[in-house]
């Protein structure tokens, strides 16, 4: 019904408490930015150690994005996502269609200076969950027609 | 399976930013047990109002009380409260006996010290969720055995 709701709602609770108490101002955008993708790192950390307590070994670095776009992302939003590409060469795109965490943004042009902060948590989020895995990646994202949102991770080989 | 995980670690980080961006240290303990406790009010009228959206009027408090040890526990803690009584004079005491955000807390002597930065966030909760239905309340909270827990909620007649 509306499984996701708390989690959606804390995370904009956390989203205004971090630039509300931001005293700089809108100077400060970067590093409230930094702030909310730390903290989704460690969310991820947590969420797929836990996820992955009972499951067998991963075959390859595509067998870990398929489990991020099924069972990691539904165990957060509740959904899958809806389309996963990669270019075999360590970059993944997810696009997810109704991308949760921007469904209390209005779809005004506004949205486009706006989304970057509702998406930061969940770059970290997946960059955390990557990392719990062993897998050092970039993670960003970008709003296409709101929405729908795709992430992009790129693997940090070592 | 771990449907409350993301809630619950997203819930631990709000209280480590919390009191780690406090400057005072110690003595503004009580500073951040409100700021929680705030965060979870709004939370809670947010997620009441979306939870009753399509439900029938309630009867009465009692009936109310109900719907928050069922319904609404549910949706954020994947179970029902365990233990509902009531003085029939607005004072009702739920009883959860495996609260889900203390389990991150070990059963050691020194959680009677950190439960309360535990349990803030959920007292606000639900003062928030009773609020959206037009009942004032004060609720505060105790452990009796880790990891049960007590809610005290006195309705505040107007």
């Amino acid at each position: 019904m509306a499984d996701e709701a708390p989690f959606q709602f804390l995370h904009n609770e956390v989203l205004q408490y971090i630039y509300k108490s931001a005293e700089n101002g809108e100077t400060d955008n970067g590093r409230n930015i930094a702030k909310l993708e730390n903290m989704g790192f460690r969310v991820g950390q947590g969420l797929m150690e836990r996820l992955t307590k009972d499951t067998a070994r991963f075959k390859d670095e595509l067998d870990i994005m398929k489990f991020v776009c099924k069972d990691f992302w539904t165990c957060v939003f509740k959904k899958q996502i809806d389309n996963l590409r990669t270019n075999h060469q360590g970059i993944y795109v997810l696009q997810d269609n109704k991308f949760r965490l921007l469904s209390q943004l209005s779809a005004g042009k506004q949205y486009l200076e706006q989304a970057p902060k509702y998406l930061a948590f969940t770059c970290g989020l997946v960059r955390g969950a990557l990392s719990n895995l062993g897998v050092k990646s970039i993670v960003t994202a970008e709003v296409s027609v709101m929405p729908a949102c795709k992430f992009q991770i790129m693997i940090q080989k070592m």
